[in-house]
């Protein structure tokens, strides 16, 4: 069995799917690994270091797919409709893909994989339950998008985050509100705290209450009927217009007592809420008193 | 007594000298306040912020300097020479500017000020002690530059800074070294202590270690003679040019081991090192075992 890597084609995506070091247990597996030029350059491995845990080195992009029996990616086609189309006519009838592929938005681009005979796993549709815990794709990458988000908002805010108290005077802590507690939402709390800000967070399922409280944040609770916000694999439900708009409404008034806000809210297959229906009051970068 | 604020006009400086928040101070004192219409608005303060306070908003530059006694600046000429210039002919006689000047490497700055009649006060030559602790300007700076210096390098960085266990394995906390322990240094090894990092930290200064140690970073200590590093006020002395061959030498192998190197050495009135001899080798950015 030959396992094939290439190279990301969505335009800013610098990650791999496989990185050398698991190149050892696919080989005691019996399986070869096959990589397209500069597959891993982004991430910051280069050929060299595939080819010394025994990968070959294609010399094309489609040699990969004519050869490997499974493609591995980041975000294929289906989560990179644009330029992820290209590989189609690269892919032959039994071929499996593996990599994220957002197939609940992208149904056409299911359709014209099936149509190729290929078999195609979208890894982030793997539940993560504890037997699957080994290809979960998903909690590593929310936990970077959640300290991330933190050194951003640290970076961009014109105020520190920690309390300061020197003779000069006393800083008071940023205050950061964080939108949704998921693995993203939580990480994001942590990393906050462990910077010295004062947290608030919410979400929609009441149960994550203790892990927001066990990481020093302050679970802010909205008088809203919260009872089926969760479903039976644990996610975020999308809500009602109406308890949106009341939602809107009362979380309005802690953005304005925030100097960051940091959302990580999340339905699976839905678009995530992208923008904020009111700004961040930014505090005056410097309360200092004479 | 008449106080006047004017705006930077060095290129990047959002700093206003006085913030609305200490008017109230000053009032008391006797002094009337004049701004420079927008003085403090890159800071965040507009001017009704300080009208608010009792301070009153001038047509133009020029006029602050013809009325006020005092004027205040954060970058006066010396720390701003090609900008900073045109306010020497509207100087006057008896005047009084405070500001950080950089007298030390800017001497004819100095005598064009003095040829001007003025009385000058070099904000960042005020000694740190004790009695003179509500003087001091270089402090808080350096406070800031610290935190800011490892928000920088974290963002930067292809690696987490914290360890993480996680279900899928675990990361290895990333490893950053701070060179120099002054107020910036200490604050860098905090916030990068804050963050989860491992910190080395070296300074030619042997006696701060312990402060160095007590934030939970390691004292790197290089084998060269340190007995004459520092001055009877405290600060560090600029090496001869064999010790500082021999110092790179040794660090040269620390920064080797390093994900991210923070320099903060200075030397009062002398040209901070802005670049390094060697370039650190960025660690590989994921090292997840499979």
């Amino acid at each position: 069995m030959i396992v094939g890597v290439v190279k990301e084609t969505l335009p800013g995506e610098r990650r791999v799917a496989l990185v050398p070091a698991v190149l050892g247990a696919l080989g005691k597996a019996g399986c070869e690994v096959l990589i397209e030029p500069g597959a891993g350059e982004a991430a910051g491995y280069p050929d060299g270091a595939y080819v010394d845990r025994g990968a070959k080195v294609a010399g094309s992009r489609a040699e990969v797919f004519q050869n490997a029996g499974v493609i591995a990616q980041v975000a294929a086609y289906g989560a990179n409709l644009e330029h992820g189309r290209a590989d189609l006519e690269l892919m032959r009838q039994q071929q499996v893909v593996m990599g994220m592929f957002e197939p609940l938005t992208s149904l056409d681009a299911v359709k014209d994989v099936a149509g190729r005979g290929v078999t195609l796993f979208a890894m982030e549709l793997i539940p993560r339950i504890t037997r699957a815990q080994s290809m979960d794709v998903l909690s590593s990458m929310a936990t970077i998008a959640g300290y991330k988000a933190v050194l951003l908002a640290a970076d961009a805010l014109p105020k520190m985050f920690p309390m300061m108290m020197t003779a000069a005077g006393t800083i008071a802590p940023a205050r950061v509100f964080v939108i949704g507690a998921g693995v993203a939402g939580l990480q994001a709390i942590a990393s906050c705290r462990r910077l010295g800000a004062q947290v608030d967070a919410y979400d929609v399922r009441p149960a994550v209450k203790e892990q927001v409280e066990s990481l020093g944040a302050k679970f802010v609770e909205l008088e809203l009927e919260t009872d089926d916000a969760e479903d039976a694999g644990g996610y975020a439900k999308e809500m009602s217009e109406d308890r949106l708009q009341r939602q809107r409404q009362l979380m309005t008034e802690i953005i304005g007592d925030s100097d960051a806000v940091i959302t990580t809210a999340a339905v699976p297959g839905k678009k995530a809420p992208l923008r904020f229906w009111s700004r961040p009051t930014w505090s005056v970068p410097c309360n200092r008193a004479p």
